[in-house]
């Protein structure tokens, strides 16, 4: 739609798992980027894409190329999203930078600054000279940044359903740094991406906590949050969508009044983020497919304690969705464009 | 994104519903068409969209009014999608047609050429002036009368289904027609409506056939096919989709080939209709929010019968979807505008 | 199975809810209790009890009276079980008593000491007589009382999940109390009733906490653990079960060997109490359908906190398994008498 | 609860799978039969059943031994259930039988009387001796035969749901047999095995019809109806349950009355099959984790065909409850013992 001289080709890495295809279909239907190609392992090299995903039937001259530095350069891109495991993304992003690239990274290889930490979630080393150049995606707190980033580090699912009601109240200095943030989060399988399992099987699966006390994101969010947080994942049988419970104490002249003037006035202006009127609740309904967080605030005055709650999508706001907002925002895009009808400012006659 | 100039704005009338709300949702999110106004029951006139559909927040501007005829008009509408009741749609569409409105009507108020059949399955009457301007709103079959057409009566959920599949073959002879086919139809929840209910709670919903022998959709399959159909729906446990098997013998001299050509060549060049390859089926998860209708086809040479599966989204291509595909029609726009990434075509480099 | 003789008829009031089905289901299976009626509004008075429930067909001669104490007196009944809204329970209570009935209340009438306690959640006012005789039907804690109690008043479902694994950390002084237990709990939909609605229809229901700090069953929890509880309910995709996450600060000294042997030993011998090995985590799925609550332990030492999780079924030990284990107390019998598999003891030879 | 000295020892083979799982469930819930042993891969040897299972917590003492026949014999059996694959079932039952034990088989080793016909479907050739002896473990029709049957080829679970409504049919002589019996059917995953996939995952499971044309229960149906049989299965995104909607041409003379005289006069006094009244349908809610089928019949006395719907659960009376049915007869016990409330002379005073 948008003329062919504006494009700007993407790749995309990756392409065989949920959030791979979730950035291809994105950028299928994006006003300004157009897919140079879609990469995936040596094993499905040659496959039409539709045989890896049938959704995208009819667009079979779409074939996955086996993921090589060169081939991803050769098919012309400017950006990649690179939706590959932990290993292969630390692997790939330095050559791809050095090859003039925008790199957008949905695993979790550049999203802790610290090395130490990132090793012991890990359990691997990362290239120094990468890691520096590494920008949190996170545009509600740090578009300015992302403006000229190269590498994106785009945040977890769970950090980002955790990071985006809490932050605010951190930065305005609401919360009791005494108590951690206690995050009870539950997700849709997809979280648990597309390798064949028993665990995420319909006659398996069950709501249930799992890795209590010893998930990954916790670190990322401690780190990126800047307040320290017990995060307990939960699986949950459905597919799509994350719904986060928050509790956290408040800090002392903190009410309710000032803890929803915080999230409010700090998401005014933010396309992505709802925060949902007094008395309401998010609803992962409300926001799969789309690329919103939506928060709810309860504060329990007496207590003097804040809930909040959040929902996202994980594979989009949680992962290719926000990967693309970045990349609208580093190439100088309107930073909705592609992502669906936004929050604010949509011409409606009425 | 199209210049304000050539908006076409647009009313949704039912907005409380299923249906209209994808309208009204595809239509916010559509290049050339603008929302002019969105009206629902008296009771709901002045709540702000949200309030009856929470994924709306942030558009909180978009307020239902009351429905009466001179508020859509003032609401300075081209057109209108009613995703009213029958006997609603029946008694608006020709106070809007009289107003030099294109009515788009999704209930089923116009979809049978005898008033007598009508009468029968619905049981009310129609005002014959208006019936006579109706144009089933398949595109498939229609899209030439669908150019000019001011009334659209858009086809039902099943109806779509196993109209798609079957019609080609009917077509070109190679059904036996002193069989009926047999059309074994499930769908998800969402095609019930959105009243109160016991039935379709979550604690009570389960797989089972349901109005068995009884169904309105069956005359409608049979007028618009033009060949006998023996209709059973089913219910099944989840939200959009529907999922139809259609059994029908062959007439003398059908084979493999010749069943497998006349679908593929028939749909070669629709954007919206795909036909799986040989072994593949269609599943529901491939279309759901999407335009699309997939088809498989199995041909049992051997008891000389085919057997034809089939996939759309019920509230999209076997509702809204496939209303706004018709307004695109009519008023002389991309066919695909609006309706998500088409199935041939798309502009990608690979 | 039992000998004619000893039969102890019992009597289910509220056939029409998913609690009852469940009463009669068990009552139906039991070896020693048999049903002497099943009990309902005027308005179904005279149906069959298949037309309510079609999973009990072939019982056809189990009909609906229609509930006044002489009938349910009349039916020979020596217990029964009130599946009632929470004033029909208040106001049938007494008078059963007074005919010297074992009254066995699901609803929440009976559940609070405290009448201004009560009033305060539930809005109306309880015969002080009848309060006085209310034994909390939980049998973990209240056994010796249960042996001999006319009128038990049956643990809601929540506070049941939130209960058991708690209660015995607050007996030993295992927890700090001057920071209140964080229960984030998510429930099946057929907690929230029978009755026609829009919130739990397969098309509406979406994982989204509801009534947040403001549910009536945190002043429940919090009179009978002895310890402040903030409680926020969320509800999920699925028919049932209920799944809680639960966070308490650790008392001075107590860490994770006297926490887990706290919870160990005090549910080695009961049969319905399983607590889970260190490191797995309990699921809805291995507890639906059964009587157990199944719990989780993980202590979070550097943090002086601990994280349990417990799983069971709303309607069995949420409800009316739960009703018919302290109604086996109540009457001498085995305890785990109908209630399917027991924990321990089972006779098997391998 | 029965005396010890009454108890009979069974062994079940194939404890990791879901249907093994079911057995051993059934068992160690039976008033007659008592476990002698589970039985499973050698990988798993020594496994508590709870670490397969965790259901089963609580009966730890239930250790998973290595499948071999001294092994099954030295545990004391006198019966062993089979819930092995194809392979394993064909090599293990004439040693078994050898050993004087009675074979319950649910795989579909022994399920068609022709050699040629099941080495076509399932690529392996069996043990003529053993075959001969085997009897098709289907109550409704070979009650007689089971009472002294030593191997028993325990039907499937998609041709238990067509066989049940149709044979009485054909028996009749109702059905035209120049025309298929059409077989559109659907179960849930819990049918396609415990094995890790993709297919299964929640993330991907949809409605959809697989193997179409080449499902090896259609070649089972059609030699045990007696009749043509033309199978479609489909996949459901739910876990337990088929429902299967069929459709057939009359024969001259038959009318809705003969048919519905013919179920119910075959089905009035079995235990586990419910004929549903005129008009209504069967709904696999009303029969998972039980052992019966339900029967809805339509008659379209115009076109001259009937439509039969049937619900069950696939493992229960599609696998292990139907096992153990045949066992009850084998030993001369209550048909119903072990397998729930059943359909007829539960002695209720109401």
């Amino acid at each position: 739609m948008g003329a062919a001289a504006e494009s700007i080709p993407v790749a995309v890495v990756g392409a065989s798992g949920y959030s791979g295809a979730e950035a291809i279909a994105i950028i299928l239907a994006h006003p300004a980027f157009v897919l140079s190609g879609v990469f995936g392992s040596n094993r499905r090299a040659g496959e039409p894409l539709d045989e890896l995903h049938p959704r995208f039937r009819g667009q079979r001259e779409l074939r996955v190329h086996a993921t090589d530095v060169e081939s991803v350069v050769a098919s012309g891109a400017r950006a990649v999203v690179l939706a590959t495991p932990h290993e292969a993304s630390n692997e790939l992003a330095g050559p791809l930078l050095d090859r003039d690239l925008v790199v957008l990274d949905i695993s979790a290889a550049f999203r802790l600054a610290s090395d130490r930490a990132h090793a012991a979630a890990y359990g691997f080393d990362r290239v120094p000279s990468v890691v520096e150049r590494a920008v949190y995606g996170s545009p509600e707190l740090h578009r300015a940044a992302l403006e000229a980033a190269d590498l994106v580090a785009c945040p977890g699912c769970y950090p980002t359903s955790v990071l985006v009601p809490t932050r605010p109240l951190v930065e305005a200095g609401l919360l009791d740094d005494s108590h951690p943030i206690i995050a009870d989060c539950i997700s849709g399988t997809s979280g648990a991406g597309r390798a064949a399992s028993v665990t995420t099987l319909v006659s398996e699966v069950s709501v249930q906590a799992y890795k209590v006390g010893a998930h990954r994101h916790e670190p990322e969010m401690i780190e990126h949050i800047g307040h320290d947080v017990m995060f307990t994942p939960h699986l949950g049988c459905f597919d799509r969508g994350i719904c986060s419970t928050l509790h956290a104490a408040l800090a002392p002249g903190a009410d309710s009044a000032s803890v929803r003037r915080a999230l409010e006035e700090r998401y005014a202006s933010e396309p992505f983020v709802r925060v949902v009127p007094e008395g309401a609740t998010p609803a992962i309904r409300d926001v799969v497919r789309t690329n919103f967080c939506d928060i709810g605030v309860h504060v329990d005055e007496r207590r003097h304690r804040v809930i909040l709650t959040s929902c996202l999508d994980n594979l989009v706001k949680g992962a290719s969705g926000q990967a693309v907002q970045c990349m609208n925002i580093r190439f100088g895009l309107e930073e909705t464009a592609g992502l669906g009808p936004h929050a604010r400012g949509q011409a409606v006659r009425v």
